[in-house]
């Protein structure tokens, strides 16, 4: 509940019809897209101006209320969750995409807006964004700046901080600071703009975004490609790389995510291979079609099955259609499903599918895994029920084993899907004492009195209970 | 003058001639590559481990003697300068690169590397490190993480920030972090690695440095368009741009710096234009072709006089040396190069070549300019006289005039030399005092006794006396 002087310094800032306190509001925003993660706002604040969230961010900061900033609460690590309550500042209202330049390739939106509308906004001038989170079609770019979002693209095209070429924040003290600009090049100071940049709401609000577009790529062409086992997919990604390939997307699906995916949206995909990859190029169509040539070569020779190449849009789109159903398509399965985000080494997938493999089978689970395999970025998923605390405990097991694993060889914790509440206690398993100390220092600098995004990325050490690291 | 308790403690750390301090040592280092600036330093330190600058960081900590870090000091903004004395710790022997992950793309290296030691082992093995600041066959990668260096591929392959992957730095209290890693995609808490990278050595000491690698390119090809005026080279480098065309190199050099070149290095270059764009473009061979057509036809349309193709790769080295001899040529024109970095949206090109050619003509000075037009990265160069007071008073209202030209049209004060001493007063120009707020928060955040760097990037404003600021 909020006081009535935070209430009426908030309605003097906001007007009506944009501080909800109703039950069914306060229930809508408890909770976001991470599965089995709730809160409870005090209130929910929807402002359509950097003034207003000036006016909030005060307003807040001398009541002592923390703020939960969120957009469309895509993320999968329980990072827009008001788990401490305060208030939710949603940015759904300040959606507007305020310019692209054409001449300089750059686009600015408002964090409310919708990735997918940036991403038609720039392909109507020939341009691209090219980061493709899973959500795109309902998360916002305020969001994908929080989360430092990747997708499939990011191999070849990087993630949202290669794109951000400038924010607008508001700081904890009701400061508005601009960051970068349209300049290519600029070192006039810190680079601030990367700071926030995935710093999960907890340094300051995004209140505007410049992002870098570039040139629409003239062509592109899909492989598809089956193997009788695992071992032969990495090995065939090795290869790719190997063969000095940058293609615009490498996903791969195992057996259990071809058969959802079969199941959910039938799409042609085989049903009795092992794993598939899914391999995209583009750019100049020489480029895609050698690129091609050489992926379908290095894929045979590491023993695939079976291949395809699609390279008519309507062909290619279909595939890329069935990868985009596996999440869904697996979220069928079970009352909830639990999704990770281990990512390691592109050189260590092989590694990585054999210790998520180990990791099920010691726990009696049956997982489907997907994901980024030229990023060595896998999501394995795995079917739960609340209602069963033996199962979700077995799952927690499991998934512990595999970020230990992920960081044995090298890898992180979370590759894409930030920290927030949910990796909290793992991130001191990835990081040093001395680098959360660092990053803790960052946090008090900006955020001195914790009045953003509270108790997210920063918790006490999970306790390592895995059985595997008992071994 | 070091205590005897440091230099004690400096000394067993490390061993016999790593601590220098003799007039003539203290002579060397006093200076780097920027004209004008010389300070005084105590001892310099030549550590080669990181437990070394472990030692060397708590030993000045606990003296309150400060710390310049320092590669092979090319940076262009005195940001290697001891002009506070304190101890300049040279990384020239941790110049090790420890490895090249061919399976990952990555290279880790000391930072004491020189960036063309780094390029030529990553070519040994087919791959590329794009970064090629002007200084690349002497600067050291420490250097350039330190000041985010640039260089010609910056437009299509970005600058340095874009292809470091994880850092190991010592902080002032003696901690040792790590940073990054060799994941493509790494969410796990702040991106501390890009806070680091252009911090100029005032946050903390880099000890080691993991970059990304890209396959080399398969064909190059390069342009050379001359034209009777700078507004139409202008013209042309804009009309490439909206040709949706990303070149490799999109550089130009103006009339007095094809003079300087051809009478230093002859080079063939047309001493009749007004100017002239090298454009280079790579990749494969298909799109190179066409990418080379496509630029010389909107170079004719714009109104280029003389257009040369060189692919092959002799012809094209002939050009790019004649582009790389444009400071060197320069720097015979006086007794001293005045060399800036004003930076502008690129599609503001044009109005910055007026701006500089007004800020020269209204001083009655001379410019050559050159620089990365692609990217609106203009280096406007003087030659000056430190022995002519009023000269040099002049030359510094000009470049006062250019700054505030670049910043009107959205510009910054120093695309890729970095703020250091130099540009340090100008600052505040680029920034709000919230900004500058938000970077020395950060700063006292990780080095509150100012150990590292002290009185770099952040300096009183420099009032502005531009003439041009007073119409």
């Amino acid at each position: 509940m909020l006081s009535d002087t935070l209430r009426r310094r908030l309605l003097d800032a906001l007007g009506d019809g944009a501080l909800l306190e109703s039950p069914e509001a306060l229930a809508a925003y408890a909770v976001a897209a991470t599965p089995l993660f709730a809160g409870a706002p005090a209130a929910v604040a929807l402002p359509t101006t950097t003034a207003q969230v000036v006016a909030i961010v005060r307003a807040c900061g001398e009541a002592g209320v923390g703020i939960v900033p969120r957009g469309s609460g895509t993320n999968l690590s329980a990072g827009t969750i008001p788990d401490r309550g305060g208030l939710v500042l949603c940015t759904a209202r300040m959606n507007r995409i305020l310019e692209i330049d054409a001449a300089n390739w750059t686009a600015e939106v408002e964090p409310g807006a919708v990735t997918a509308s940036l991403q038609a906004a720039a392909a109507a001038q020939g341009l691209y964004y090219p980061p493709d989170p899973g959500s795109q079609r309902i998360s916002t770019l305020g969001g994908n700046v929080a989360e430092n979002s990747g997708g499939m693209r990011c191999l070849k095209y990087g993630v949202t901080r290669d794109y951000v070429m400038g924010l607008e924040v508001v700081l904890a003290d009701g400061s508005v600071v601009q960051t970068g600009g349209k300049n290519v090049k600029d070192v006039a100071g810190y680079d601030l703009t990367r700071l926030f940049v995935g710093s999960e709401g907890t340094l300051g609000i995004v209140t505007r975004i410049l992002v870098r577009l570039v040139p629409a790529p003239q062509a592109r062409g899909t492989v598809l490609a089956c193997f009788a086992g695992m071992e032969e997919a990495a090995a065939a990604s090795a290869a790719v790389i190997a063969a000095h390939v940058i293609p615009a997307a490498l996903e791969f699906l195992d057996r259990a995510t071809i058969a959802a995916v079969e199941s959910y949206q039938p799409s042609g995909l085989p049903t009795d291979a092992a794993a598939v990859l899914l391999i995209e190029q583009d750019g100049h169509p020489a480029q895609v079609a050698d690129d091609l040539a050489t992926i379908a070569r290095v894929c045979r020779e590491a023993g695939a099955s079976d291949l395809r190449t699609a390279t008519d849009p309507a062909a290619a789109d279909r595939l890329w259609a069935a990868r985009r159903a596996a999440l869904p398509a697996l979220a069928r399965l079970g009352p909830v499903l639990i999704m990770e985000d281990a990512t390691v080494p592109r050189s260590r997938l092989a590694d990585m599918v054999r210790a998520i493999d180990a990791a099920a089978r010691g726990q009696g689970l049956r997982f489907a895994t997907f994901g980024h395999a030229g990023d060595g970025n896998l999501h394995p998923t795995c079917p739960g029920d609340a209602r069963d605390p033996a199962l979700m405990a077995r799952i927690d097991r499991a998934f512990e084993e595999i970020f230990a694993a992920a960081l044995a060889l090298g890898g992180t914790i979370t590759g894409e899907h930030g920290v927030g509440l949910a990796k909290a206690g793992y991130l001191p398993w990835r990081l040093s004492p001395e680098t959360m100390a660092a990053m803790r220092a960052v946090k008090r600098a900006l955020d001195p009195g914790d009045l953003f995004n509270p108790g997210k990325i920063f918790a006490a050490p999970r306790p390592r209970t895995g059985s595997a690291l008992h071994a």
